[in-house]
This record gives C-alpha cells, structure tokens and sequence, in this order.
C-alpha cells in the first residue's frame, strides 16, 4: 500500500517490466529484489518486478525504466505524479531455491524462473549462493541437470548455423594444450561448420583466446561471428563477450570462494554453451590426473555418463576422450611462445613441436569419425593431409582475415620477451618429468597471460637426452625485473626431474 | 611461490596477522580470501591471512597492516621490498562450511572457525550465505545452536556488571508494545542490575530505541554503559553501535534475500547477545499470532525449549512468557505517539495507556519472581507502588541524565505531528478488532519512524463504544504531503473493524 512519486529514468533495463526502489527504503516496506509490485496511478495499472538501487532514485521515489513509461500503459505517466504500489507476489525463483534447499526436486518451469532471474540480475550474489548450495542436498537429478542446461541455453543468445556444426572441448587444467587452433582449420577446410568460442585464462599461463590474441582479434560480435563462419566454415573467438548462456558466469562467480567447481556444474556449463552454439557433434578432450579438473577415471566415467545423458536430450552425438596426461604438449608456456608452435605446425616448419601436432590430428580425426562421414583411416589421412598440403594454413588465415586481422604471419615473426635466460644442464642427464604446477608458476612470475611475450620455452622434453652445457629451458620476460624475479625462484623451485 | 612488492599501509587490521592484494591478481594465483600465506623476505617469515582490496595496493604490491610491520618481525621491513608469498592453507572455516554443506555435524572448533572469520570480515556474503545454507541440510542440533552461541559471544565484546544482571526481551512484530521503558527503571529501582539495549525499527513503524529517543541520547559506547549501569543500576541504549555478537549483523544480511528468519538463527542472536551482555535472569515475551514472528504454539513450544537448552548452558535462568495478542498496548504508534504513552505512564498521568501499564507490569512482575527474591503477590505490589509512588519515573530521570540527556521532560511537551486528521465515526458502535499490518503501512505512509512526529493515535481502543461523530483515531504528519498521501490510502484501507 506505500505511495511512491514516479521518476522516469531514461534508459531502458533491456528486460522485463522493471521498476527500481531505493534498497533502504524497499527493505523498510518488506519488499524484497525480484518481488512482482501491482503499481497503481489514476485508473491505470500493471505489473513489474523490483530491483534495488542506491543511485537512480531518492528516498520516496519509484523509478520506471523506458520500457514502463513508454508503454501503452505508461505514456501519460508523469514524472513526479503519485503512483500507489503493492506487493502482489514473492518471485517464483526464490520459492524455487528454498523449495531446493528443502531437498525437493525442481520442474523445469521451477528451474527456469531461478535461471532467468539470476540472468536477468535479479537474483544476486547471495540469493545465487543459496541456490548452489542447493545442490549439496541430495545434488540434482540427471533430469534436473538437462532443465539446467535447457534453461541457460533459452535465457541466453542461440546461434544457428548451416552445415555439419560440430565442436571440440577441452576440460582444462594443462599448460601449452593449444589443439584448438590447429584442428579448427583442418575441420574447417574439410567443409564443416565450425564455430569455436574459447575462453582466456583464469589461473593457466595462457588460454587459448590470450594465445590466439597474439596474431589476430578474438573479440568480435555475435553478428560478425555469424558473417564469419558463413564466410570461411569456422571462426576462432572469445566466448567471454558473447551473451551465451549468461546465468553460468554468475554461478561460477559465486563458486569460486568455496574452492571447488562442482562437476554438476561443469557439465551444465559446458553443455549449455555448445547447445547455444548450435553444436551437433562434440568432442571432449578430458585429461585424467592430479593436476587436471578431473582427478580420476571414477569421476570421469560419471561425467562422461551425464554429458552423453544431456547430449542425447538435445541432439548432440558426443565423444569423449579421456585419458591420462602427465606432460604439456607443444614447447611455449605463455601466449605468444604457445602461438608461436601452433603456426609452426600450420606452416608445417621442421622446428615444429610433433608432440602437439600429433595430439591435434588425434582429436581433428576423432571429430571427423564421429560425423560418419570418415572411417578411421580416412579420417586420419585426411586430418594429415590437409595439414601437411597447407590446406589448414590458407584455411587459417583465410579466418584471420575474415576476423579482421593481418594474414601476413609468420612463426618466425612472433615476438618474443627480450630479457631471457637459459637454463643449462650441469651434468649429462635425461628429461623424466615436469611438474606442471611449477612451469605454470614460473610463467606468472614472468607475467604470462597478461604479459603476452612472457613465458617458459623447453628446449628439452621428456625422454630428450642432453649433454652438460645444453640448454633445458629458456625464461623469457618483459623486463630486466620480471626475469631477475623468476631467477630467484629458480634457486628454490624445480620445472623439472632430471634422471 | 609468487612475489609481490611489500606495502606498508598506515592503517591496522584491528584483528590478526593480515595482508591484502588486489582480487583480480589474488584469482590468478588461486589465493582466495581468508587463506593463510607463508610470507618470507631476506631471512624471515610469517604468516598472514589474506584478504582482498581494490584500492589499498597496486597489482603486483602485497599490502601490509601495522599489526603485521609494527610486529618483532615485520620491523625491518622496506616498502618496496620483495617478499615471496606461499600458500600454506585454505581457512579451516571453509573446510567446516563444506563439512556442513556435505550433511555432517561440526564440533566446537570448526563453527568457532566460521564465527570467527565472519566477525573478522574474513567470509564475505557469499561464504556466510553457504553456510546459512548449510542450515537446511539435517539443520543444527542443540549442541551446535550452543556452539554458535558461545563463538558468537566470544567473537565480540562481552560486558560484565555487577549484582543481580536481568533483562527481557521481546520476539517483535507488534506496534506500540513499548514495554521495556517502563519495566527498566521499576527494575532498576528495586536495586536490580539491567543493561538493557533494544534495536531500531527495521519493518516496524518504530523501534525501542526509535522511540527512546524522542526524549533520550541512547547512542552510548560500551564503556559509557558501564558507567551508567554502575551509577543508576540500569540503562535504555541502543545496541546496534556495540559490538556484541558482531557476526549475527552478517548472517542477518544474507537472511534477509531468502524472506525468512529461521528460527534456529533467531534464538542463537537472541541468546548470544544476552550471554555477551551478562544477563542470568531473562525474561522472553513471545506473543503468538498470525501477525507476528512466531505463528503457533508447537513453533513457540519449540522455541522455548531450545533456548532453555542453551540458558541452562551459560547458567541462565530463563522464563518464557508466550501469550496470543490481538491488539496493540498502548494508544499511539509511531515514535512520539508511543514515547508520550510511556510517559504518561511512568509520570502516572490519568489519560496514561492502562492496557500498556497492565502489560509492563506483568513481565515486571514475571521478571522479579524469576529471580527467586519475590513471591508472586510481593512482585506485583512492588512493582505496582514503584511505578505509583514515581520511584520508576525517577529512576528513568536519573538514567536519562546519566546517559547525557535532558531530565526536564513531560509526556505533554512530546512534540506531535503539526498537520492532523482525525477521523469520526459514521453512527453508533463498537471497536472489535484493529488491523495491526494496516497500522503499520499507514504509519509508514505517514513517515514513521524516520519523521518521529509522524504516526497514529488510537482514541477508541478495542472494545470501546463510540457515537456517531466521535473521533476513532487520528493521523498525525509534519507535512501536509504527507498527511494527503494517507488520506488517499484511508479510502481504500481499513485500520480497524467495527461492529
């Protein structure tokens, strides 16, 4: 029953029916963000949603964004008339979430309204947290994990596009895994569709759109992503910037301070955004080990079980790989040491890492035999082939260019820090073992990702045999401090295990 | 492993051993909030939790507070200096919250953990929302309601006073039920110790305090209650400027988005802060009802026995007074209406509110017997003559003094609402019930309890008779605005129901 002077604020929320209320003041009436008010002037009314601010409006006013005052409904509201507000209903989510909680199971309908919300902005932090702690009692159903990713994918962007639409995914944890950028270009020379989105690093030294950042543009907009696979068959950018199932960035959000990613979660992530893509064959690459995100082949099983569940519901014919992985393929730590090896593979160079490249054909042929287009054979002949003919390398650059960028690269070109050092055998020896955690820590001592030329280059690799005096590993840096910093703690840390 | 240049802050934590780096920077490294870090420069090393700022240093600086640079260790420190920073440990208390999450009880230890680093800004919102959350799973048993209890008590200021320490408290949710200002200096007078605080509105047309403070300072800091209880034997503050059981503030915070008070949480507050105040006779009223906290007698009957679980745990002696109310005691509502009523009842006037006065002295009386020094008949003539033989009135006088305020007051100097609307009775009949939430929405129309002279005055009470043209309430604003706005609600409202 509160009256509040209406103030007409002139941006829009690019949402619902919305109206903002001062938060003190709301929380002195008992109406709470996302609450459904019954807003009365005149003879006039309607429904909108509440959101706090402490900004747009002063103690005793009600803001309308344009999409209110310019409706119908809305057009002979004043500004500063009185308009007279009740609180018809608590929003359906919050009911949602404390049903969960509870330990019921959700409907979709149910699992849709929190979802919208928390994309919407009307759920926050804390009304988000209590729906992820949700999942601890009694976790969600395999049928509620496909609610989950229905319902990101329909609050979200969906892209359409023409031909076989098919994808890689890698469940991260390793440093210089850059298959992406090799098998996007073989795949889409061979006439499939390939829109790829990835993602920048959050703890690694680089991911892979920081990497491909180093010689072309990765931000680009869903219509010019559009206009570039319809162009060239595939294209290479960020997904950060694209408005593919948005609640996800929430929930990880507020996953983060409890030091954990739910596996549950990881799966609806993963799938949501490919089933946005318009993804209909999916590879997963899922490295197995103790400094990976999947930490055994128990949990992988159950993954692989629940994402082929999620991937029949919409249509996706999936493959996963898994498998243990102890050492990093390809030589370059650091986004441009790690774009410097991948065009040395697409230009098919003699100094190019093998081991890289050979992961890359694996992954690029799996993808083709899941199409049932190839057999085995084929599909590995032809993965080869149109590296090795430089099919995948005119295919590359064809997308660079259609992404905006410069074709003329080369490998040899990429810059790399100027302050370097070499690390040097001191007795004859043989490579046994990285440890991974170290490399990635050194690498941000030197200030990889955001210090693109910053990084760790193994001059040796597991198995390699080198004589006193070779080098092992080269520091490169940015600055005489960076590199002096790493120097330092190479006297107490070890990257690797000399036998 | 990383390294990050020292910077002393001037400024000191006013907790433990802390630093603080940016978040962003604080992500990469996977180093979360609250975890412990080695720190080591030159020979030494310490250890530290860490928190995150945004402005107190640059990326790549550690900050440092004066606890930690004023320390033996931390003397030699330079600004600019590099330190290497470890990570040793995830805080205990997120280990405990996933333990709880999970569905298993926690120990003394771990909720102290989590208590404690909440109190210590350590857990912000999100954490202290998962382990709210962790309430639902299997909830909490008696002995972790103790546990909050004690670690809550302990993570503050706790006050001790001497003689017999009682107190009362009120489970809120009716209007103009300002008992404690008259229960205080009857108390007081008959030589009992009681430190009363009492909170501000936060959905009510007014708090205790709210209304205290229409004729009294009651913003005191602890060591001025001290003073004031061991001149006068009792005070009247405000308690939200303490810090008594500080963590409760939090875990109220994100309560609140989720439109429920859980029970379990509302007695730890309660009882926290009556144990940190060092009450050993405590007086509960709980009137049930639909419009109040506690909806029936099997949730009340709950209540009481959890909280005399943890009474008898801190040797409190405890008496529940559970009751269904109706109606309102006392005539006016809004701060200067209800401070008025509590004046002409402590000064004894005719037109004082006897429903109100009846009240007070029952839980007086209640309250004197709980201490074993009076019989039932000997509590109620005790408390009745100190009120009718003005010993309360002076006592009130001499706490307002000693809180710092103005003795020279009379319930009829209160200063109303200049703009009124009294409202007259169509034809004959009879007052049979009010709507206590439209009373509490008209008064907020009105401005309570920000504008104190703003609410309303019951001049027919329940079960009064009336004629036609006699006034049944009045409506009191300090704008004309004001009073219009409540005028329009009046057309379609009803405060009461008359037959």
């Amino acid at each position: 029953m509160p009256y509040f002077k209406a103030k007409k604020l002139d941006f829009s929320s690019g949402r619902r029916m919305e109206v903002v209320l001062r938060e003190e003041e709301a929380r002195r009436y008992g109406i709470r963000k996302a609450d459904v008010l019954k807003i009365k002037w005149k003879k006039k009314s309607f429904f909108a949603a509440v959101n706090y601010t402490n900004s747009k409006v002063e103690e005793g006013e009600i803001g309308f964004f344009r999409e209110i005052w310019q409706s119908d409904k809305g057009k002979e509201m004043n500004s500063a008339g009185i308009v007279e507000v009740s609180l018809i209903k608590r929003p359906d989510s919050i009911k949602a979430i404390k049903k969960k909680l509870l330990g019921s199971p959700l409907n979709y309908k149910e699992i849709k309204s929190i979802i919208k919300d928390i994309s919407d902005g009307f759920l926050g932090d804390i009304e988000t947290t209590y729906f992820v702690a949700s999942s601890f009692r009694g976790n969600f159903s395999d049928t509620e994990l496909y609610y989950l990713t229905k319902a990101m994918v329909e609050t979200g962007d969906q892209l359409k596009f023409k031909g076989m639409v098919v994808d890689k995914h890698s469940i991260g944890g390793l440093p210089g895994n850059r298959v992406t950028p090799i098998l996007v270009p073989i795949i889409a020379s061979l006439g499939f569709t390939i829109p790829k989105t990835s993602s920048r690093a959050v703890t690694s030294p680089a991911g892979t759109s920081d990497t491909l950042e180093v010689f072309m543009p990765v931000c680009l907009e869903t219509k010019d992503i559009k206009k570039v696979v319809a162009q060239t068959g595939g294209c290479l950018v960020w997904g950060g910037a694209l408005r593919i199932a948005p609640a996800d960035d929430k929930i990880i959000k507020v996953s983060y301070p409890l030091v954990m990613e739910p596996y549950n979660k990881m799966i609806v992530s993963i799938m949501a955004k490919k089933v946005a893509m318009g993804i209909k064959y999916l590879v997963i690459d899922m490295p197995i080990g103790r400094n990976t995100k999947i930490k055994n082949k128990k949990a992988a099983d159950m993954i692989e079980r629940k994402m082929r569940y999620i991937a029949g519901k919409f249509g996706i014919k999936l493959k996963v790989m898994a498998s243990r992985v102890i050492d990093p393929a390809g030589r370059g730590i650091g986004p441009s040491l790690e774009a410097r090896d991948i065009l040395r593979v697409l230009q098919q160079k003699k100094n190019r890492p093998m081991d890289l490249e050979k992961k890359a054909l694996k992954i690029t042929s799996a993808l083709l035999v899941l199409t049932g287009k190839f057999t085995e054979i084929e599909a590995k002949k032809a993965s080869r082939e149109n590296l090795r003919s430089l099919k995948a390398w005119e295919k590359i650059k064809e997308i660079i260019s259609a992404q905006g960028g410069n074709q003329n690269i080369d490998s040899e070109k990429i810059k790399l820090g100027s302050y370097r050092h070499e690390v040097k055998a001191a007795k004859n020896g043989r490579i046994a073992m990285y440890d991974n955690r170290a490399i990635i820590e050194f690498c941000r001592i030197l200030g990889a990702p955001s210090i693109k030329q910053a990084g760790i280059y193994l001059d040796k690799v597991i198995g390699n045999k080198f004589k006193k005096g070779e080098t092992l590993f080269t520091l490169f840096a940015d600055s005489p401090d960076r590199l002096d910093l790493a120097k330092a703690a190479l006297k107490k840390g070890h990257i690797l295990k000399i036998v």
